[in-house]
């Protein structure tokens, strides 16, 4: 049996076609500069990486090619083969607390909370609505960022601003990365043997976030009404004082919209170094000596002890600090700098095997109190499962 | 020999008046309503409560009530006895790392300060101007909020946000309550028996912030840019996801200022409980069963415990916990909620002295691995003792 699970953002599609019963990845891929000049795809198959350059007007093109190449190729043989399609979806609000079947109503739902995810609501609406157009017959499944984290307790998720804010205009913290942090806490029981357990799962990628979970529930996470909150990012703030807005605006004459997209898109990693968005080169500026790119370093570093402090402290202790995405799974000196400060809580790194390249380690040391991890996330596997298992239904 | 604090508001006027051979308050007062219909004053002296109502149209007036009311009632038999004057400045950006004389060049850079504290700082410039006047000869110091978070290390301080919003425009994190943190500072060697030490300030008021101490100097504090984030406070918000603020502007059609407002005057305890800014209150609520206010105490437990967390691991652990300021001092409800999370880093209560009303206690149970006091803080008498070293210089 095979499931698809799309990504769709505004100028591109990103694709993963999973074999179940094996929970293999056939083939996955992505598509750009949809709608814009000078569009393309690769396609990864085989081992093989297929790249075209191609027009593609609209969503709806990059479908119909993705699904003709994957007949084209051999990849499947018939549309039939696909039973179900997954979408990650940026926002479900409190409504959506577990993934769903997209009916008619969940695409209102879709376009009434456009405001709280402008930049990723459009295109998940369109990317549905270009597979139902050439697949009208396949069951498709709304897989939400946000979902994991309902689990969280008022006091956790509620902001100190007027009340109303959150009953009448649903003000509140909702966390993102949900589908992440969810795949890595079903993967904790089988890491530690035992199927309770307090976990900090350290989703650190080019964003990011903490989550603070307890035998597979959300507790707290790092993000809040919006994902530009909690750790600093490749390209985003994370906590700031909201009153620099103002003042920037005064200062700079730039409005609003500028101000926010500048914590948005020029801050974090880039924004402290002026040098670039990804950890390997503030690492590289690092090792040059760069000012700016050690102040990004530490200040990076910074911020994520202090949610593991925190969570540490809110949860009376943890069995399990793990680390995962991008930056999570591949910055050896990342993870080890964060570790290295929490040995007043007895967490201690084995550095050896933080150096360890390998799909799942174990890196703490045999002295630490907390054991600590290195597990691969697998945001599409999890969507193509919850797929799975709704059209099962 | 006497020296005066003064604290000037908008529309009032605090003074202390020290005999600073005994670092004693000889008397103390507040002037209210000035510029405004129905302004009085009480002045306190000798264990009398003085309070009268009387026309004040400008600060000046009442300086000049405030004089002669010292004088008529025998509190100084000539105004040659006040030595000094020291003045609470709200800020003092990152030129002021300590007190000083107050001179044209001070008064021009308050001036220019103003933007970044524009409820306080053209008060504080008023009251000094009130006071020049009538007391031309008697040398004036100011003491800055901010002066003495001035110590911390640039990745303390910074935000990750573009550069140059520093290097440009001074956007960092400043600090406030720096005069009550260094009060407490200062009592904190003789608290403990030693020199050398690292501590948790938490200064809970109605506004309210903490600061990690390292003997004598500041290393980090939860307020920022501007005092409304950090921990939540009686009216203020505390740390919010900035994104909030044009959400709300476009539900509600709220203006910029007015949303900034509600974060200044309308959030934290009164926000969360919709019923009051005083910790007395939502207690009262508390005990009551309110909802909202059950609410509004575990954010703001939540939120300082939060804080003591990661100040613990970012200093390796502390020896002490101090808590000063209204809440602080006298709200051992909160306190004991506060201490009893920290259970996980060997911190514990004794509940019997923590229930004691004194001046200054030891509230930390025998096994606690760190001690906690319960210390009043002083902020008066701090700006007279930095006025008596500078106009002694």
């Amino acid at each position: 049996m095979k499931i698809m699970s799309i990504n769709a953002g505004s100028s591109s599609l990103k694709f993963s076609l999973f074999d179940m019963e094996h929970s293999i990845c056939i083939a996955s891929g992505l598509f750009e500069r949809v709608t814009l000049p000078n569009s393309f795809y690769t396609i990864k198959y085989h081992g093989e990486n297929i790249k075209e350059e191609i027009e593609m007007k609209d969503h709806a093109t990059a479908v119909q090619i993705l699904l003709d190449r994957l007949l084209s190729r051999n990849i499947i043989q018939s549309l039939d083969e696909i039973e179900g399609i997954g979408h990650r979806l940026a926002h479900g609000f409190d409504k959506y607390k577990h993934s769903v079947l997209i009916t008619e109503e969940v695409m209102k739902d879709l376009e009434h909370y456009i405001p709280l995810a402008p930049l990723h609501l459009p295109a998940h609406i369109l990317g549905i609505r270009s597979m139902q157009k050439v697949l009208p017959n396949i069951p498709m499944v709304g897989v939400f960022d946000t979902a994991f984290h309902q689990t969280m307790e008022e006091t956790k998720f509620i902001y100190p601003v007027p009340y109303e804010w959150y009953t009448k205009y649903g003000v509140r913290k909702f966390g993102f990365h949900g589908t992440s942090h969810r795949y890595i806490s079903k993967q904790i029981p089988r890491l530690l043997g035992k199927d309770e357990y307090k976990a900090i799962i350290c989703h650190l990628g080019n964003g990011g976030s903490l989550s603070l979970v307890q035998n597979g529930k959300s507790i707290d996470t790092t993000m809040g009404f919006t994902p530009t909150v909690g750790i600093m990012m490749g390209t985003r703030s994370g906590d700031i004082d909201p009153f620099i807005v103002p003042y920037i605006m005064e200062k700079t004459g730039k409005s609003h919209d500028d101000v926010f997209n500048d914590l948005n898109k020029n801050s974090g990693f880039l924004g402290l170094s002026g040098r670039s968005s990804d950890f390997r080169d503030i690492y590289a500026g690092v090792e040059a000596n760069d000012e700016r790119c050690i102040l990004a370093f530490h200040k990076y570093v910074d911020t994520v002890v202090k949610y593991i402090a925190e969570y540490y402290v809110e949860a009376s202790g943890v069995d399990a600090i793990i680390f995962t995405a991008g930056l999570g799974e591949k910055a050896a000196v990342a993870r080890e700098a964060i570790i290295e400060k929490l040995a007043c809580l007895d967490i201690y790194i084995d550095k050896a095997a933080n150096n360890v390249i390998g799909e799942e380690i174990c890196i703490s040391s045999s002295e630490s109190k907390v054991s600590i991890y290195v597990v691969p996330t697998n945001e599409e596997l999890m969507i193509a499962e919850d797929t799975l298992e709704i059209i099962g239904e």
